[in-house]
């Protein structure tokens, strides 16, 4: 089940632009992370966003922050009333949290984002320790600051979810798909730990894409992504270049498992 | 002449927490980069950023941008109308861009950051072409969308700058100063540059610290940052541990003289 999000971006552009080369064998439908899971898993790696607020006459302000997830999805601030974000907060609750996919080369634009928005609350009690909890054991040297009595421990409630996969891949969830989701076991930045696998042995993904991507005239592969369900890979043919799409025998249930997926992958490709 | 930006900020905090060894020697005062020159040389020194705009409803909205800047100090921007950031800056043109410290590793809290905000204008004839060329010639992936008939090429009159150069460092600098402002030549990342050179030889940098930092009885010491007036190192002593500001001789004029204005320092060490 092809999922919404791979639609290209349909830009006022020249067709041309964004040609990329099909399968030539008949390739299984291999299921994609949702914008849902997407937006989870990038919310989830990360410890630092932008956050946009509203300023004295409604004017937007960006800031950065700190923050935290809790297991419902809703991100932990902890904001300081001498801030501008803080005195912003405290006149509007409304913000909007901009996530980046970190550790990544290159342009940033062609990597991975997701803006959450919604209305930060002032927990209380219980609810306030909870998100003080999650908030220090992800961001440690708020030891220092969190116990300073002009800061504050806000929880964003998402009622709105925008995920960007890079050029032409972005989709949006609806709230309650977004707490329901899972953050992808493998995490945002797996595509690197998959090209070292196979950095002695080239030929072996070469193999992959051919055989199990459906571009047997491939001239070249890189992998570019990885999430639980499979690879997503850069090749290059004689009909020119784009992504292709290898899926694993099994979801990937923890970090651990990649290798095990990916020799899977290999074994199909020596039993074909 | 110390600048307001370096004063502490002052939180609702225990007055011990940011207590710092104070110069035991009479140390002369260092001129500082104003929050406008910190401002300017973030802003320089970035390609990305994240940018807040307001939705429909007049709510914040946190994207990501690339952008250029023009020699007053304007960003540029390359926006599509198929981006909700996009169509926001259509509906309201009010927006705020918030620029982190690149290339930094460790709490991305402890690195400077700046805020500008403002109105986008949508501009034409000479100014789109200057500001196009702007755009073109720092973002390389324009080529491919810049002239996308969904693109539109807006400038940032920013009205409002406020500068964070980590914890505690932090002051805001008005429309004028910072249009007049220029970036440091070193850039915002100098203080790796700096470490390097005294990698061999930290006991060099000791004497820097001790001797014209005012803190002879320091035992450990490490540059954090590098301007075109000074070195700030971070100096532990017997009496805490904090900053400490060490003077060049002339500012420095171009990224090729830090080495001799470092040179100058040791000469200076070695001539006491």
């Amino acid at each position: 089940m092809l999922d919404a999000a791979a639609r290209p971006y349909e830009h006022d552009a020249p067709s041309e632009t964004f040609a990329a080369p099909q399968p030539l064998t008949d390739v299984p439908a291999v299921r994609e992370r949702s914008a849902a899971e997407e937006a989870r898993t990038l919310a989830s790696a990360g410890s630092h966003a932008a956050l946009a607020t509203l300023g004295e006459e409604g004017e937007p302000w960006a800031s950065m922050v700190a923050y935290a997830m809790l297991p419902d999805g809703s991100p932990v601030l902890c904001v300081s009333t001498l801030a501008a974000h803080g005195r912003n907060l405290r006149r509007d609750r409304r913000a909007s949290l901009m996530i980046a996919q970190g550790e990544v080369s290159g342009d940033p634009l062609a990597n991975g984002r997701v803006t959450l928005a919604g209305v930060t609350e002032l927990v209380e009690g219980a609810a306030e320790e909870e998100a003080r909890a999650a908030y220090v054991a992800k961001i440690p040297a708020a030891n220092v600051y969190a116990g300073f009595g002009d800061f504050s421990i806000l929880v964003l409630r998402v009622d709105t979810v925008r995920w960007v996969g890079g050029y032409g891949r972005m989709d949006s969830a609806d709230a309650d798909s977004f707490r329901a989701a899972e953050p992808d076991p493998l995490g945002p930045n797996a595509a690197d730990l998959v090209n070292g696998l196979f950095s002695d042995d080239a030929a072996a993904l070469e193999e992959i894409g051919a055989q199990l991507g459906g571009h047997p005239d491939l001239t070249a592969v890189r992998c570019t992504g990885v999430d639980r369900y499979g690879l997503w890979l850069d090749v290059e043919t004689p009909r020119g270049r784009g992504p292709a799409r290898v899926g694993f025998a099994e979801p990937v249930a923890s970090a651990d498992g990649l290798s095990t997926a990916i020799a899977e992958l290999s074994a199909r490709v020596r039993a074909a």
